[in-house]
């Protein structure tokens, strides 16, 4: 994709500080990071997000998502994975790409509130999903 | 895991809203949500997180996340993927799981902030992340 940001990267068309690379996956430091060590993982085909990745390259990159959070635990005392898609999610980048977050203890990055069901709502937003992917419930 | 809450989930020793269910994964409602339809993805192998969960496994279950992630995108404008590992990253529950929240245009969640790097520091992070998992730069 000729005016994606990180199929540049990944050509070596921009530079970036570069933690991996494989035949398939490159990981490179987030030049805006959350916390130093903030790392971006992802496949070096151009896929948009989770919705069109096919499934062999999604596993080829979260191999190296295991692999980059495993070093990245060594200096850290936690770790976020995250993935957003769709602008609604805070996805700019329209090429898939996995968040490594390093944390550490009393960082004071809080969680997202967490809300309740009234009663049936519950069943009701499982049917919808279930819906779309037509199991038997 | 006798004292593991998922693995009760999974052996149906505690009730949930399940949205999905084979061999190898199950996916059921958050009952603390972040927005409707936050569903937990989980490998009914017991595993802590990212860092001990076999690649199969691993696999398997992000499988079944791009499926769930397909789902929910008909039921919302954006999804959000997270994976939490260790207490000071979030993790509660030590079995491996993959949130998938659903997001709405003008839900009012925040992302965290974002920092910027000093000179030499970007170096100096890339250095101590590759040397865990010894690369060539």
């Amino acid at each position: 994709m000729s005016d994606c940001i990180f199929c540049k990267i990944i050509n070596k068309d921009i530079p970036s500080e570069i933690v991996y690379e494989d035949e398939d996956v490159l990981a490179f430091l987030d030049i805006k990071p959350i916390s130093q060590g903030h790392t971006l993982v992802v496949p070096k085909e151009h896929y948009e997000n989770i919705f069109d990745v096919p499934k062999n390259v999604l596993n080829n990159t979260m191999n190296i998502v295991k692999k980059i959070s495993k070093s990245i635990k060594h200096i850290s005392d936690g770790v976020n994975i995250g993935q957003n898609n769709l602008l609604a999610a805070g996805q700019i980048v329209n090429h898939i790409h996995f968040h490594i977050i390093p944390r550490f203890d009393n960082d004071g990055l809080k969680s997202w509130p967490r809300k309740s069901y009234n009663e049936g709502q519950m069943r009701d937003v499982s049917e919808k999903i279930k819906k779309k992917h037509r199991i038997t419930p």
